[in-house]
């Protein structure tokens, strides 16, 4: 899909040494000293060559596991007329909307969200019960207007959003897709890296359904907190943990004096998902017959997903003090080969074994710059966070072998070319 | 990339018999009865599954050219601060911007462009002439208040948009890159299929350089006018026609009285590139220390192509008739397997060839719809317009053989399954 290899030495970005006291996440501080993001104002943030290869593997995930399930992808506009936001009733209920007036004095919004504009879309296409179920979702640039936004990428007035909308005739069948989404889910953030850290939460349902369920992931930088079953890969949010009733359903039998004691941890929302109902389609007056001929309301539900926020989570999560550490499938590259070469004939040497990397498909980064000391550019290496570091030298030419370390683990040892 | 085939019963869309007065634009009429876009207001459209797989496969072929000009992808914010707007003077200036205010009552607007931050993004990390020549592009959502929004995905409020910007030392190098990146779009065009009607189109430099150049794509319905040069595939923009200068160039040694009369066309305006000179590097201070260390400013060049409106412009300018008519590289499927059959064991047999396609990784649109007659399957396939339709009937099955139609020539064949 991309040029799958460059030269560090034609890369636009550099590595920082110091950002802004601005910033005092660790996410962006690490990404924006890494050159992966850059920020414009609060909240709002540029993505560079590094960064957006790392956000658009992270989208390519979300898509694989959304077309698993069966929904098709479209890409719905950002602005967004007021009338379809009266017809829910929530142009002054969300307080994080854009407003602002287009021309011809129209009143506009920026979509954080889009049941406004999907419900009649898909309703139209929507005649009975044979069109159902049916799902769609988008990855798409977001708005918010956030009060404070000093979170990085973990909260942003503009971030990427991947939602999804589905459609059904019976609450049977919401039931079970909402299921199956939840598998999908685990799939994307297990692929990010964070899989053993994410568990499946139960929150407020708001309006709409007894619950929402949300994916939180453990960290002590989060801003959410739940509380975490004993067992089993299951929390529930503390804004519901004084609430008797989610007790019921997740460890019947047990009273407030005879259950254990939950641990409750710091945590980051990566996900989101909600059974609307007939919240939307209500709204919409959005029905279809049924195969008795009778015409009944469609039930919705609505999945959330931030690329962008992953990518927060897994540099705020996973990297450590020399900073950033990706998982194999969302990392950038997978080899920085790292070359310490003096001599022209040296230089062959090392471009030859990138070369052969770069033959085999596999994704390099290539250290190449010949001004650089090589403790200066093993701290860049530790830092960009590149599975594996390959470093070619003047030792590792004579031994016919090149050096090679795991940046998770800092194993090195020393093979053959051939068999990285 | 994506889901490669689909069974047309579980598409989300339908064609459409009708649409809306108030779209009376040919690409617009002809993509939303085809089921490719919805329109949520004048200029603003949802790209639908096949819509979206044409704009996908478009921003790809644009990726992969501009990735082949040594171009880095980045991504910018859509949401700018007032502040890097009033450095260059635009803020008051530039009248379809989206202005509005944000939290804590700040002054935004939502870029239509992105000089006001490629400009210092870049310009930060580039020390001396080593740094250069350098440049990054994006694909992204962008908006303009346009007054009015008439013509479908050719004048967008929110359109999609690549833009490449390039950064150089002398202007040696920003003339070599600009003739560089000319190839590139013609090579975009043409694996759209508008290769044969576009031409390289000069027009005003504005206030940065004695020319710009566009890319016009001629065709009836287009809402530009240009002068085609007798003989070469360039003509120059109707707004400086009456501007001597611009013939010394292209027809040296010619005068009004002796040079041949120029061929008035309509066209339609795909791409769009300017070399800014220092425009923008003064008003940020962008410059470089050169070889002599001498500081200098940095010339820079920008490169816009938009991607929604190229699409708009092929469902204009290489439709029929009878509907859309897609070229091979930018079509939603490649086959459109139309099945016509009646009994389970004769579905067997079609399904059969629908396995046998999927296998071979040909992308499928299958419709095997069991409640429409074969006229209006045949008059769905023509409207949505796949480069191949194959239809599996009971006498096809007899014979075993498909019929395989070209939807530009309408020539037909009977051919084995294994051989389309």
């Amino acid at each position: 899909m991309k040029t799958s290899s460059i030269r560090q030495s034609s890369l636009v970005t550099k590595t920082i040494k110091e950002t802004s006291k601005e910033e005092p996440s660790l996410n962006a501080q690490l990404l924006l000293r890494a050159g992966f993001v850059n920020r414009l104002m609060a909240g709002v943030y540029s993505f560079l060559p590094l960064g957006l290869r790392v956000l658009q593997k992270i989208e390519q995930i979300i898509r694989e596991e959304m077309d698993a399930l069966g929904a098709q992808e479209v890409l719905l506009p950002a602005l967004h007329p007021r009338e379809i936001w009266d017809q829910t009733g929530r142009w002054d209920k969300v307080d994080v909307l854009f407003r602002f007036k287009g021309a011809g004095d129209r009143d506009l919004c920026l979509g954080p969200t889009h049941e406004e504009v999907v419900t009649p879309l898909i309703g139209s296409f929507i005649r009975s019960y044979r069109d159902l179920p049916t799902a769609v979702y988008q990855i798409q640039t977001k708005f918010r207007n956030e009060a404070r936004a000093k979170s990085g990428l973990l909260r942003g007035r503009e971030f990427r959003m991947k939602d999804m909308y589905s459609f059904h005739e019976t609450q049977e069948d919401l039931d079970a897709f909402y299921e199956k989404t939840i598998g999908a889910y685990n799939n994307v953030f297990k692929r990010c890296g964070l899989g053993e850290k994410t568990v499946l939460t139960y929150a407020s349902g708001g309006i709409f359904s007894k619950y929402s369920h949300e994916f939180q992931t453990i960290t002590e930088y989060g801003e959410d907190s739940v509380c975490l079953l004993p067992d089993k890969p299951i929390a529930i949010n503390k804004e519901i943990a004084e609430d008797e009733s989610v007790y019921e359903e997740l460890m019947p039998g047990t009273s407030k004096d005879t259950r254990p004691a939950l641990l409750e941890k710091k945590s980051i929302e990566v996900g989101n998902i909600f059974k609307l109902q007939t919240r939307f389609s209500d709204a919409f007056e959005l029905s279809a017959l049924d195969s008795s001929g009778n015409r009944k309301p469609i039930l919705m539900g609505c999945y959330g997903l931030g690329p962008s926020r992953v990518m927060g989570t897994v540099a705020e999560c996973l990297s450590d003090a020399k900073g950033l550490c990706w998982p194999k499938e969302i990392a950038p590259y997978q080899v920085h080969l790292v070359s310490l070469v003096q001599s022209d004939e040296e230089r062959v040497q090392a471009d030859k074994v990138f070369n052969q990397l770069v033959e085999r498909n596999i994704e390099v980064l290539y250290d190449d710059r010949s001004d650089m000391q090589a403790g200066a550019k093993f701290a860049d290496s530790d830092l960009i966070g590149i599975p594996k570091r390959v470093v070619v030298s003047k030792k590792t030419i004579a031994a016919g072998l090149v050096e090679i370390k795991d940046r998770k683990t800092g194993e090195t040892s020393m093979v053959a070319p051939e068999s990285i």
